[in-house]
């Protein structure tokens, strides 16, 4: 079975989230430089998120910051509250007239714009699909944000599982995550191979599970691993790795 | 007071891990590209690390895979031997003669070599030091390793305090770190400000720990924080950041 982060290995999250940004920007007609908008709320998040959110349950997990503004249900009401009013407070310098209210909401419809998928990668999952492989997406993240991506991007249906931290209590590249998931899917770990963008997470928590792992990026300068920087490349990697 | 991160911001360890592996090398007569034998070996460490030590602990105070090739003593022994079959059996094809005891006592005697600084950054500290300011270093990792590091750099002396997270049980960016260090060291986050080469860790943590935070690190692209290359640069930040 073959395996796939989701995050800037399947879905292009560089390029959504800064469309997001842009979109949000145009909404609260934020007049100031895209990327130096973009820097101050992610700062803002990061840190209060670090602040306010269940510390050890978040880093478990793996949340980007940029999800918190997506969600429409919470699992700590409570927490969301401070975190928002908190980041809210940090950036309100350059809001203008708008509310906390209008700030938030015009991230939250955003929620459904994850649709851009890495150049190639839709194409290889389709025909390694027709090629009869079992197929599967392991990613960390918030239940409800992650399964979204994978919708609108087409995965649900195209992979036989999608599995996100959020559904399990512990993220990548904790051992633990890797054998939960492939026992819900019926595999062993000796036929499984995982793909991602983050060589701690995705190659070395595969590798400590007993699975195949290719990094999926550029030639890593300290380790001795299978790695592809595209989609092409991919392709080939897995050819021989699978053979 | 002025908080320092250790590795990379002030011990120069990129290179000095480099050093150790090609020391070692030269006594084990391992016939192979210095680039590709720290490459097999780090993949071993760090798969392994993740499969057999306590996962969540070491996580949680950070630790670098190579600093288990550098313990005397061990807080788990029979997980640490479990590790190091483990690497052994990983790396075996590349060793020859060498017996596993033979491995890790090549790197055991490295243990004191972690000698190099980043340019400028004692002198920047000694300077720091000699106008009056109150320094400290907050480090994630082993204790033993992280003092002993400490040491071999003078920092023991230089410094008001050394912190490492494994006398703490918490690690970067958990806030819980950095309060339980500025209560020892009897400062106020407002008064404090952390200089570190890990957006997430050390500016995240700090900022939201209420304390300033300095990236040492080249423009980052998707925050807005200060930030400092070299220690050139960070001597001009600071002066505007305690001002």
């Amino acid at each position: 079975m073959i395996f796939f982060d989701l995050d800037d290995t399947i879905l292009n999250t560089a390029k959504t989230n800064l469309l997001i940004f842009e979109r949000a920007q145009m909404d609260l007609h934020i007049d100031m430089d895209a990327d130096e908008l973009r820097g101050r709320i992610r700062t803002a998040l990061r840190s209060r998120m670090i602040r306010h959110m269940d510390f050890a349950y978040n880093e478990t997990i793996g949340i980007d910051p940029l999800d918190y503004l997506l969600m429409e249900e919470t699992y700590e009401e409570e927490r969301l509250e401070l975190f928002k009013n908190g980041v809210y407070d940090d950036v309100k310098d350059i809001l203008g007239e708008t509310t906390k209210e209008e700030f938030f909401a015009a991230f939250l419809k955003r929620r459904f714009d994850y649709t851009e998928a890495i150049d190639g990668m839709l194409e290889l999952i389709k025909d390694l699909k027709a090629a009869g492989h079992k197929l599967g997406v392991i990613t960390d993240g918030i239940s409800e944000i992650q399964h979204r991506k994978a919708q609108t991007l087409g995965l649900d249906t195209l992979m036989d599982h999608v599995f996100a931290s959020g559904d399990f209590g512990y993220g990548k590249p904790d051992t633990k995550f890797f054998f939960g998931a492939m026992k819900m899917a019926g595999v062993r770990p000796g036929e499984s191979t995982m793909i991602g963008n983050n060589i701690d997470s995705d190659v070395f928590g595969a590798l400590a599970s007993g699975m195949k792992a290719i990094y999926f990026g550029a030639k890593p300068k300290n380790y001795e691993v299978l790695y592809a920087p595209d989609a092409k490349a991919l392709r080939e990697v897995l050819k021989k790795a699978l053979c």
